[in-house]
């Protein structure tokens, strides 16, 4: 007979939680986790495969510690002059964001963001024993230089989390917003990119502000454009001396061999992943475009996925569209939903099953 | 121009830290982190990368959360009547550690185990929060049920960690000092049998100790019997109540569906695997007699390696063997050092350079 998990000495802030739990529903059409629905193309794929079969030559061998070709491949997949010395990874973008916390965060100290923002920073923040301070934004989601720099300064955060363009809002910031952040902060400012490939491609990246900039990180993710989300590879680039920091924290060989290996392959095809991209936005502005069309309000979005309001109640249009074989996610915000752009087939799966529901508010 | 880690607002517990760092130097025989120095055999690679190819045709899609089918090979593996729901994994053992002091450690809490035993429980307990108390052994290294209940039963940890057999002096524990553990102790006790696939065949692991004991964890790792150091796969077997706890502490998706995908086709090759391991059981008691042939003496050892005292000044002889191309350990005891049994050429290799060298104290 079990126990229950009640009987155990568990830590008391852990009582009464919760595991974090997107649904893995197995419906035809699944747009509910920013997923890239498209899957890695075979020629890709065969690299791939490529290099995992040389990998596992010698995988009764500790991998390398400095994962030193994977972060040469960062940097050249990145450029902006950046070398190896200045990039990091680890399994998935939480724990490349974990480590960051374990180096500057932790039990005494604050992290900050705007509210809404990516759900997983204020339970990073609080598993690695820090404090959350959630700041505001303003219409449509959008913040100010001055706002921005005004909340910072206030909040003296140890670590800020700007999320940019903003999941689950889509909403880009502009580089002015960022470097005001970076002004008023007395800690480590991290730029969240994981959606960065779905900007415009004229747009700069947070990262041409890294140099003479030491307590800016600029974080990314092969889940999205990469079509990697199962292989778990989030990186960032910041100064080398922030790297030296999170070697402090990271578990001794945390990537394996063939995490090392997949990636290191995939991104030597970018230019064909980030064709792949291009449909991606495509679809996405068909989203807004159409849900406009039918009456629902979407925000402008810089990401895969599209959050539009005037939805009457979330919920019961969330199972109208589940019932039809579409998963879309209700992320908590009031008469709002937010969905994926998939390829061509899923979106108009979507976009016809939105259409024969009258959910409007 | 790079800014200095000192400039930057790191945790005050972490200045003057330096990174974990076992040399990894490209020298022809590397006995020196007990790794599985025998490559996978090809048929088991092969069927790994067939796995792998399957894993990535919705490599672009999160991973199975639960990875359910990994949990069910290793409880088929491991037997003793388990099922799934017993089962947890994580990249490496170390982050299957982590996991259980993030659930029942963290700030406030102690840690516990026999010094000298496998150096990452201090640091990874510290890591979390927790505190680190360091009891002590017998006469060669072992300890008796009376002495380990007492020294617990004062120390009154959160968790307990019972290195069975004992990294780094290869010390067997028999299940009456582990079972007289767990009567004293108040809190989690884990049993770390990352060798226990190099222990004699007739002996009863601490899995068999599980039914109702509800704060009891067995935990074991792919990186040494299963020569897949490099895939990163630690896991553990508890009761259902201890898995649904670790749930709370675990990053979303924290193992690939690479991951998944290979340890799985790994696992259902135990039977070529274990005869590996035979292989290394005779060659580890082959370093134990001819290193006592040369006049030092080694410790009884159930796992891949042999720590051996009678050393005068290890850091020489480390440097000696080193600069005969053969890398060991110098895991700081006194007059001693350690030694993985390689395959035959390999610990021939390394016998041969000790004999080479008058080092005896």
């Amino acid at each position: 007979m079990s126990a229950r998990l009640e009987d155990l000495p568990l830590r008391d802030d852990l009582r009464g939680m919760t595991p974090y739990g997107a649904p893995q529903a197995p419906l035809p059409v699944a747009l509910n986790v920013n997923e890239n629905t498209h899957p890695v193309p075979q020629e890709v794929a065969d690299d791939i495969l490529d290099a995992v079969a040389l990998a596992l030559r010698d995988v009764n061998r500790y991998p390398d510690r400095e994962f030193t070709a994977l972060r040469e491949g960062f940097a050249d997949y990145l450029g902006h002059g950046l070398s190896r010395e200045q990039l990091w990874a680890a399994n998935g973008s939480n724990e490349v964001l974990q480590h960051v916390l374990q180096a500057f965060g932790g039990p005494g100290r604050t992290a900050f963001g705007f509210a809404p923002t990516y759900s997983m920073y204020p339970l990073l923040t609080r598993a690695t024993g820090a404090s959350w301070i959630a700041g505001t934004r303003g219409h449509d989601y959008t913040v100010s230089a001055d706002d921005a720099a005004e909340q910072v300064a206030a909040a003296r955060p140890d670590v800020v989390f700007l999320c940019a363009p903003n999941n689950p809002t889509g909403t880009p910031m502009s580089l002015d917003v960022i470097e005001a952040v970076y002004d008023a902060a007395p800690g480590i400012v991290v730029v969240d990119e994981a959606y960065w490939e779905f900007a415009p491609r004229d747009e700069r990246s947070a990262l041409t502000l890294l140099p003479d900039r030491e307590r800016l990180v600029v974080s990314r993710t092969m889940s999205k454009a990469f079509a990697f989300a199962g292989a778990r590879v989030g990186y960032l680039a910041a100064d080398p001396a922030v790297i030296d920091a999170l070697r402090l924290v990271r578990l001794p060989y945390h990537l394996s061999a063939l995490t090392q290996a997949a990636a290191t392959a995939a991104l030597t095809h970018a230019p064909v992943m980030l064709r792949m991209v291009d449909e991606i936005i495509a679809q996405r502005d068909r989203i807004g475009a159409t849900v406009a069309a039918l009456g629902y309000q979407p925000h402008e979005s810089w990401t895969n996925f599209v959050l539009f309001g005037g939805v009457a109640e979330p919920a019961v249009t969330w199972q109208e569209l589940y019932d039809r074989g579409v998963l879309i996610r209700d992320v908590g915000i009031p008469h709002h939903l937010r969905v994926t752009a998939g390829t061509e087939e899923e979106t108009t799966a979507f976009l016809d099953a939105l259409a024969s529901i009258d959910s409007r508010s």
